[in-house]
């Protein structure tokens, strides 16, 4: 699988605003950049935290995946995302590994990388995004 | 705050066995460490993903936070941990700051590292640990 780190983790918030504010004035973050992906529905905030990102994500709409992640569990971590070499044979071996996936090939996702994820009813109930530059 | 980086996350699962295969074999992780945290009424499990730990969390009693979580919300991501100098000081700014503690004072955690949590009411929906090595 290759996993080189967590390229991110992923956390859904009520109020993109609100919440900046929480990471920059209280955990003394720095907000890099501020993105929106539409087919996702959502707008997302990142931060550098050693060699992780948090991506903060509020929906754009009450029908996106995240406007139903906080309708059922409230805000909170969504997903963990880690770095490979190539998502799309990454999301190919997991399959063979028995994982369901979400993304039979990888898409592109916020900032420029190719990513996947893998259901969450085969990765112990965590929501598990692959992904990578190439 | 000086958070340097993501010390861990912790994830919830319901057999620590069948979940440390999971991470071996589908993930191409290696368990290095399995410590049973008393007070904490869990058994652990760690992997090192790059700088971060992935801390898998198994309950030893259903009335133990863990077993407590599992049973209202099913396995899945738990808390994040951020890396700091110092946790009892900066558990001290982050009230200073209005967060609602868990722990006013640091207490020893798994590892030997010095931890203390951050309500989840106050960090939006974010179970927060902080922890140092002093």
């Amino acid at each position: 699988m290759d996993i080189s780190h967590i390229e991110h983790i992923g956390i859904a918030v009520e109020n993109l605003e609100d919440s900046i504010k929480y990471y920059e004035d209280v955990l003394g973050m720095t907000c890099y950049s501020i993105e929106e992906v539409v087919d996702q529905k959502v707008k997302t905030a990142f931060f550098l935290v050693g060699t992780t990102k948090i991506e903060l994500l509020e929906s754009t709409s009450p029908y996106g995946p995240i406007g139903k992640f906080i309708e059922k569990k409230g805000p909170g971590i969504h997903h963990i995302a880690f770095a490979v070499k190539n998502a799309t044979d990454a999301l190919k071996l997991a399959e063979e590994r028995g994982v369901t996936l979400i993304d039979k090939v990888s898409r592109k996702g916020a900032e420029g990388l190719n990513i996947g994820f893998l259901h969450p009813k085969s990765t112990l109930g965590v929501l598990t995004e692959l992904c990578s530059k190439e």
